[in-house]
């Protein structure tokens, strides 16, 4: 693999951060891998795995690396950022893998200006499991990485992200940090929210039955709520930092569900059907 | 496979019903198996792939047979169970394998009163696909298999039709109708509508956006919402049928996603982490 990096760190070493090493692995990258997390078993987790070369706990890991990864939940993003700025060499390029782009992109490049270049992306892979002994290889395969560069982008910058993530299979497409954060809130940050206050609706729903509900779920309702599995931190994270778009999604799912629910209440089976097969044929195109 | 049966008529060729007919046929049920649906081409199709022996349109086709299996959308129940009572035999147990019970169950059994005993039932299996061309094997073994009996069950024919459903591998459960609708309406309709609403959400927000948003999913949505792939004429009627329980549940479902909205408005980053643990250690339950 011919990377336009040698040495890359990795700061924050769960699924996606691990999935992301251990994939440059399999993909041939001959430089170095470290990491650098806050839990200590999480590094050497990783180092045991193969998935990184070596790490700790300690920001002036960093300080080798032409190519520093940010792959911690969106909430600590600012005292990440400013640790980075304290330990990057001249030269590197910093990006991360966060799902939320928006003004994080803008405070990044805020931080980081004069000292190196900040490259946003995020790819649209993931599982609902944590942690990196739960790294899948191939993970970013046919996925989308989306990258957000801004006015203030170095574009020589952009393009070495792009090109080692094209060198992980993936498919590169640019998009405006704003965009990106309504886009995701749409078809990942909603959906999230919506599968976790399902499987809170149920649990109440148990109690006023009396009757233990999730013993009666079938393989719908399983993969229905398989993200509600997902790690509650980085998605209280998602959910503070891209909090107006996903109150607006929010507000169109509302008054979806409403509909449904008014023509269900009115008995109107015909606008019912026409509904569901709406839907279905939306459905059908991915 | 001995069997308390030894002709098997099913009424409504599609996924459910040839799913049944094919794993009696898995397990070497040796009798014979006849289909009545209104679409002849799915009674030819099943004859095609050796899911039923024969079978046509016309109803008097189930008179030798000594089981009678209701496996049409719920809503032409009524019309179907007096089409059975013309035609079905002396001694013939009739069942069903509809996703709504209560006052269906009692609807069945006025129906067929002096003519034929009626045993409720409802496989907890099924996929998003419809026709009998995407009958599954082995798709009821280690599912639940409800059985709806009432005051005015015939218990010989309730454990014929039990029996009949062990040796499917299903494991049979005994429930009251009318708590099978308030159960079921919590962890499979309520689903169904939620996900063909986010389906419609999303192409809603595609507008507003002004992006086709469907083009940036993940497997997150794909999973979320594979079950909007679902027949709509069979999910119409379901919610038709069982009208008041799915409003209740809808009702207790957004009261758990404005409890959601309200904590992400108000940026309670605590209360928000707290509510999506305790979806995450539910959903582990299952």
């Amino acid at each position: 693999m011919e990377t336009p990096f040698k040495d890359i760190s990795v700061i924050g070493l769960g699924l996606i951060g691990g999935s992301f090493a251990l994939n440059l692995k399999k993909h041939g990258f001959r430089g170095r891998i470290r990491a650098v997390d806050i839990n200590e078993r999480a590094v050497e987790k990783g180092i045991e795995l193969g998935i990184v070369d070596g790490g700790g706990t300690d920001y002036s890991l960093i300080s080798p690396s032409d190519l520093v990864v940010i792959a911690t939940p969106v909430g600590v993003y600012r005292q990440v950022v400013e640790a980075v700025r304290e330990n990057v060499k001249d030269g590197a390029v910093v990006t991360d893998l966060g799902s939320v782009k928006g003004h994080l992109v803008y405070m990044c490049e805020s931080v980081l200006r004069g000292v190196a270049p900040f490259v946003g992306g995020h790819p649209i892979a993931g599982t609902e499991k944590s942690g990196v002994e739960s790294a899948v290889e191939g993970l970013f395969e046919r996925a989308k990485f989306i990258v957000t560069p801004t006015e203030n982008t170095d574009e020589e910058a952009k393009e070495k992200v792009a090109k080692l993530w094209m060198s992980l299979g993936s498919e590169v497409v640019e998009m405006d940090p704003f965009l990106h954060d309504r886009v995701f809130a749409s078809v990942s940050h909603l959906p999230h929210v919506v599968a976790y206050s399902m499987v809170n609706a149920v649990a109440r729903l148990s109690g006023v039955i009396g009757v233990d509900l999730f013993q009666f779920t079938g393989g719908g309702f399983r993969d229905f709520t398989r993200i509600a599995l997902s790690d509650p931190i980085m998605w209280r994270d998602i959910c503070i930092e891209n909090r107006e778009n996903i109150l607006k999604a929010l507000k169109v799912f509302r008054s979806s569900i409403e509909k449904a629910e008014r023509l269900i209440r009115e008995n109107n089976g015909q606008k019912l059907k026409e509904l569901f097969e709406e839907a279905k044929n939306f459905r059908k195109r991915i």
